[in-house]
């Protein structure tokens, strides 16, 4: 301890913790994820200086808090891989792979059109970062609607849920590839094609090559600490191995995110046998309570980004709405990618429309990435308005999927499926409440 | 996230936890406590530039590593201050307060006297500063010998128990008198001792204050929390009252730890009812995650900071060594200030022998603490080489209670306590390593 801790760390961790609890409740009570609330008590709190208190304004700037909140990112993106089971996706394989790289190109591209049309100063590579953006799809929500109609075991719940999955690999390739062409631009060198399939080469292959050593290895690792008898090993050993690929993941140009998830896709529940068989916690078990502090951390670091007096301009407002717009029609094209046959294609679209966490990573990594402007000086490839708008985005896709969602399975219900009567899914719905609360482990 | 997250942090908190757990996991097994393994793991990677291995040596000073290690100090003393039952001290009242003033005066002035003794250059508040780190009793050991030999309900135990937690205020007092002193010092004003007195007065009134504020508004806060159904709110909650108490005890000139230590005796189990009534899991299980990966953060990086090239010269290893013994015999006066009779006061004075996270943690303030010395020029009261003397006082400490305890307690059993036989506790010992596995939860 160089320096010893400044205090306002203290107080910001203790008010963002209360408030994000706080909002989260609220949104809950609402019927509406719990992570919206985060994001609006940020939004909250990052604009009260434009009512005079400026109290807040120190908080967006404090590195322990950023670091913070980025190490909460790395745990999320490790949760979700946990949560992934490769073979549960290789199941629905080539349904959802199409499903996702429809997904994926349609709202890159629309995201860019729209961008390059609204912001045409802005460099070529900041029209591209805001198509990136687009391409994840957040599973959380819509996992935590089907469940709550009853619907998870079905065939079209799990083309989604694999599509999301495989959305998550290749909106991490895109961004990889997006950065990669960002930080050559900075050195003043002009990425050719070559180089752009390289570095969405070395994504895949990193991505790949951590599954494949990993299968290897990590069982070994996990048998050999099963050995240890000191306490809180398999946590320890975890963290360090997320943490590990995370920095690896860097090393060769990608984004930590990137190496936490692949460290989730890894691991899986045999690795912890030793550890569970003697009577301690799960991992996942073990993992909830730290992320549980560290990730509402990062999404009302998110909130307090958006610059209120940014958004007022009318032309952002545009901007924000024709944004969302691409980000929900270009999601739709997925009902036209699905090749089954008797398959609710409408609520396969809809249920692809929702971006959260993973769009939101993006915009704040866009924030921090510096390119050179038409006059030469170094700005982020994300400005103040265009996060402004990106949140935006993300707000209205995620408060627009349950509602629609539970529109588009109705529609099924009373087509074909019979039993499961509209009455049941609405008694399902008032019920929903109670099994909600476990369900959206992802989002709070 | 201004600045994005320094890849060495992700690289640094994997490789700590993991030299942690494999020095936790040696120790262990040659019967020791798993925090001395991650001591000494720390003075071994921090020393490895003596072997040109100079990569670690970045980790010292990085500012996020070193707020993490904090905040895992601030998380452990809110965890002992829960594990603190106000009823259960007063109970042994009187005894244990007798044991623990002898105990914290007695050492406090030999520490004094022998820093004044091997280093008369530094000021006279460096000398007091190390009485300071002398004064409280790490229970943890104590507490996990007691419980293998099956001696934990004896009232030898129930004082040095209690006088070991009342040890821990009365060095955060001292500590906060010292504090004072040095900042007074550092802007040419020299206190007095009704400044003393003052300092004093007002560490004793903030833990009061905060223990009878807590007593009447937490339990409203908590039952009002209860109504929350969002996720995570007990942990929330209780990691905000943690972090604000902390803050506090910083606006009025006392150290996060002593703000801590006083939010977790202020919670009791009963304020998690609500919770725990509902099935969520109890706050100490909550807590115990999220420690156990921010904790041994700090143990590795004291370690680290010992710097054995100082500790090289023979004066400096006489300097630990007379501080160790200072230790040691200052603490022997526990045993004539027992006022009961009939009572095993060897043990009791053995018992209060070892000096664990308080005295490191007091030694950390210190080495961030700026005085100016004799020449003008501002400097760390507590500098390199005394630094490694207190580690090296509380590695000896800790390692020869065990032992030492072990043979006051067998002298005790063959004298008056029949049943319980020398052998008896042989075998007790030789089952003891599955029992230590739950028992030291205070150590790793």
């Amino acid at each position: 301890m160089q320096h010893s801790l400044d205090p306002l760390v203290l107080v910001g961790v203790a008010v963002i913790l209360l408030l994000a609890k706080i909002g989260g409740e609220v949104f809950e009570r609402i019927k509406q994820p719990a992570v919206l609330g985060e994001l609006i008590s940020g939004i909250i709190i990052g604009n009260l200086a434009l009512v005079g208190f400026t109290q807040a304004e120190s908080l967006k700037t404090n590195d322990v808090i950023a670091a913070l909140a980025e190490i909460g990112v790395i745990l999320l993106l490790f949760e979700v891989g946990l949560e992934t089971k490769l073979g549960e996706m290789l199941e629905v394989g080539w349904s959802s792979l199409l499903v996702a790289i429809a997904g994926v190109v349609m709202p890159f591209f629309l995201g860019w059109g729209v961008a390059a049309y609204f912001i045409p100063n802005e460099a070529r590579l900041a029209h591209v970062f805001i198509g990136a953006t687009l391409c994840a799809t957040s599973v959380g929500i819509t996992a935590r609607v089907l469940k709550e109609m009853g619907k998870l075991r079905t065939r079209e719940s799990r083309i989604i849920l694999g599509a999301a999955v495989i959305d998550d690999v290749l909106g991490l390739v895109v961004l990889a590839v997006v950065v990669g062409a960002i930080r050559a631009t900075g050195t003043g060198i002009v990425l050719s094609k070559i180089d752009v399939v390289l570095i969405a080469a070395k994504a895949i292959i990193f991505l790949a090559g951590a599954i494949v050593a990993g299968r290897y290895i990590v069982p070994h690792v996990f048998r050999g600490a099963g050995l240890f008898e000191v306490r809180g090993v398999l946590l320890a050993l975890a963290i360090s191995f997320c943490f590990l690929l995370a920095w690896a993941a860097t090393l060769v140009g990608l984004a930590p995110i990137v190496g936490a998830f692949a460290a989730g896709l890894v691991l899986e529940e045999v690795h912890f046998k030793p550890f569970t068989a003697r009577g301690e916690r799960d991992l996942s078990e073990l993992l909830s309570p730290v992320s549980a502090v560290l990730v509402p951390i990062f999404f009302i670091l998110m909130g307090m980004k958006v610059d209120l007096r940014a958004l007022a301009q009318p032309k952002l407002l545009w901007f924000a709405l024709l944004l969302t717009l691409a980000a929900i029609a270009g999601k739709q094209i997925c009902s036209l990618a699905v090749a089954e046959r008797g398959l609710n294609r409408l609520a396969i679209g809809v249920g692809m429309i929702p971006r959260g966490e993973v769009g939101l990573i993006f915009a704040g990594i866009g924030a921090t990435l510096l390119m050179p402007n038409a006059s030469g000086a170094s700005e982020p490839v994300i400005g103040a308005a265009t996060f402004g708008a990106v949140v935006i985005m993300v707000l209205v896709t995620t408060l627009v999927t349950p509602p629609a969602l539970k529109l588009a399975l109705a529609r099924d219900s009373s087509k074909q499926d019979a039993p499961t009567s509209h009455r049941g899914t609405e008694a399902q719905r008032k019920k929903g409440r109670t099994t909600s609360v476990k369900a959206k482990k992802k989002l709070s």
